[in-house]
């Protein structure tokens, strides 16, 4: 432990880089701490357009159910936390614009934007009971109810990074994979959200940024945000962390996830089964964060969670540049699933779930 | 083994996407069995500068040593092979220029371009030994040995092909990374040279490309190969490697090398690695295609091969875009090592290397 705690004085300074650790006033949370990529703003849900970033800031004004379903389509808005909370809005702008009788069409055209992350079904589901328990004020009560959504993911992310922290040793390098950050849920984020609360302890020397192919996630928005947080911290390829963990120099492994089955199974960005398969090789901790709304009881193992696949053109194009000769086929699979047993724990606002999975995850849903 | 082609035509035809395959008589080295990246013409060695492909076709002319070295470090001729024998003309037109006391410091300089591939220094190495020969004409004697060493590794690789055949079964999908085809050779091509024999013998369903980031060798030069020779194929992020293997969509790996130890160990582009030990995990056979040229006796074991660190800028922008945080730092590790312990054969011009290396190794490089 002591001599690897010395390969790890030389592999900080280089994962540092240029980024000197920032002084101990400025050690603090600088992402404003209600900062979030969804606002309700004078009867509209406002998104901040990711598909941008980080060259450009703009929000998208969204009042009808169609632009949020194009906005999550389109990745405008991505992150499972997220995803959830933006279509518990869309609910609103449905019923806000065509009443009652317009619930319905919406919930299910939300659905079916994106088949993977499971709250986007769980915070329908929550909508309907709304829906269907015959409010005198629909609008009001799904407005009220999207509000502490969105209020709520954001208190719960904190729970998960104060859960986490016992996890985490001074000087550890911790490594990334795409963004579960702030831009991923309604705020503070999941798996950077354990990077900042074990920045804020004292208990994290730098971050391994995963640039996160085919859409850059790490390198356009964990990069993004880290940055802001004045975190240390450098974006390697995603070929990288054979390399980087054959040196000894990632001692934690942190992600997010899209759907958690029942059995521990992880489903999240493609890649990240790699990343905990050389995590395994290497002795490296795979952590997940999540919410326990990531968690769906009703799927029993990875292997009947459904994998989207997307446009072969964001692998064959990046930002608008042609990276392959043209009519040059590609697939674009955009979730892996990582199965249970590389899993070394699953940080939820609950508390830490460890193995054996069935068990732990159980309990945890049956907590209040 | 029959479950597994059942489950591998579904996914043929996954991986052939929108090629079909092509007719039987089509079926024939389309790419011209003579092309090669390099040229002597009329006094100058012409490169063609890949770093432009697959958007442009540009040919470098170099009659300075200095043009040879910057084309090296540049990447406009990259590859171990390619690069072994862009260095050696580089030898002739620095005596070409400036008589035999330019030999020593063109060898410096060519010498100190890359670190990592062995056959730069084995053709150096070479090329002094005519040198210190003292024949009466040094430019001719240098230019016929530059130009053997260009036509002995063009049937080199052919000789690689044939001696794979044997290793691949009718249906096979095979996944490559990076290039390892005529651009990075002097034609024909290790790893894709392997393809391309598979494919004119009958036992070959398609190829999966990882683009291989950062400088996607992959997307934009494995691709265009592959397209010009009418294999099918699909371009997937690196990052899909684990989704391909644990749906049974892999049944071979093959990939080139930069380095090989005495010990098998396997220096070669980054990401090789984490493809090997997720190749070994889905039991997937993992083969290096590489002349005896890249075997360097002289390196034990893969622990003492210099690994390249290049520029961070060639993560942060994509063809001059800028993909990350203006000042958000980045580490670019060149090159990993694969260990030999996950390597099924190494493929070589004297035919199939097979554990233990250390005297199978040793065996090949006492052959003439």
């Amino acid at each position: 432990m002591e001599e690897r705690r010395e390969t790890g004085a030389e592999s900080r300074a280089e994962a540092e880089g240029s980024q000197a650790p920032a002084p101990e006033a400025a050690i603090q949370d600088r992402l404003a701490s209600d900062f979030s990529p969804l606002r309700w703003s004078d009867g509209a849900i406002e998104i901040l357009d990711q598909t941008l970033l980080p060259r450009e800031e703009k929000w998208l004004r969204c009042t009808e159910p169609q632009q949020v379903a194009e906005a999550i389509r389109r990745l405008s808005v991505r992150g499972a936390p997220a995803i959830g909370v933006a279509a518990a809005y869309g609910l609103v702008v449905a019923v806000a614009q065509g009443g009652a009788e317009a619930f319905a069409p919406a919930y299910d055209l939300l659905l079916a934007t994106r088949p993977t992350a499971v709250n986007l079904r769980w915070a329908l589901e929550q909508g309907q009971q709304i829906h269907d328990a015959g409010p005198e004020e629909l609008e009001t009560a799904l407005l009220a109810w999207a509000q502490e959504l969105h209020r709520r993911d954001a208190e719960i992310n904190r729970a998960i990074g104060e859960h986490s922290v016992r996890l985490f040793a001074p000087g550890d390098r911790v490594l990334t994979h795409c963004n579960a950050g702030a831009l991923a849920t309604a705020g503070y984020g999941t798996a950077v959200g354990v990077i900042r609360s074990a920045w804020t302890a004292g208990a994290l020397a730098a971050v391994w940024v995963d640039e996160t192919r085919p859409l850059l996630q790490g390198a356009r928005l964990t990069a993004w945000e880290l940055q802001k947080l004045e975190i240390p911290f450098r974006i390697v390829t995603d070929n990288s962390v054979g390399a980087l963990m054959s040196r000894g120099h990632v001692d934690k492994v942190v992600v997010g996830a899209d759907r958690i089955a029942a059995n521990g199974d992880v489903a999240n960005k493609i890649g990240t089964y790699t990343v905990a398969v050389m995590a395994q090789r290497h002795g490296v901790p795979f952590y997940v964060a999540a919410p326990r709304s990531t968690i769906d009881p009703r799927t029993a193992t990875g292997a009947e969670i459904p994998i989207e696949e997307r446009d072969a053109l964001e692998v064959t194009e990046v930002f608008g540049t042609r990276v392959a000769p043209l009519e040059a086929p590609a697939l674009n699979i955009a979730f892996d699933v990582t199965p249970a047993e590389l899993v070394a724990g699953i940080i939820t606002e609950v508390g830490v779930l460890e193995p054996p999975y069935e068990e732990s995850i159980a309990a945890a849903l049956s907590r209040p």
